[in-house]
């Protein structure tokens, strides 16, 4: 009988495993989405307004560095719960 | 009966944890599509109207700190939750 | 009863397993559309405005490398938890 608990135990702890990897790959799909369209939008805008590219990419970065760093916070958090 | 009752508790945690990870995969899947839209509708405003660029920016800046506020605290209270 | 128990600890490895191949998958998924949407946008960018093209090619650069950065970095905490 303890044995088959242990077992289950184990079983338990890698469900969450199942979890946390899931998680992972949902955390990239969201953030390729946004820095995707992010990045698909300022080479769109610098095309039309060459000359305001210096703007255009400031901004860029800032959003797409937004989305970055709640990415990586997350992946972080995410390795401390697994 | 003792055993089997702790191996039980722990594989409750442990699916509560699978949902905590797919949940964070969640919360950034829903940052990057929201931040990616409004980045890319910024840099979109900024080649239409390149005088406005001052205010597009602010604009931008206020609407995905918001966004990125309700992430972090998402991120931690379910790092707390898990 | 012994061996029952381990070949179900055996199983329960292999589940977490799974969900960290699910999420890798899922990482690749993501990083595709989104570096593929950023190169798509920044070929047809380019083709507008050849004139533009140093500038057009950096920004591409610069938004693709940050969704490189966080693929690698999911991937490599993915085999660390797997």
């Amino acid at each position: 009988m303890f044995d088959f608990a242990l077992v289950l135990a184990q079983e338990a702890l890698n469900v969450g495993k199942m979890g946390v990897g899931i998680g992972m790959g949902l955390v990239i799909l969201g953030a390729g989405l946004g820095i995707g369209r992010i990045g698909s939008a300022a080479v769109d805008a610098i095309a039309r307004q060459p000359e305001a590219s210096g703007t255009i990419s400031t901004q860029m970065l800032i959003s797409a560095a937004l989305i970055e760093g709640a990415t990586v916070i997350a992946l972080i958090l995410m390795l401390i719960l697994g």
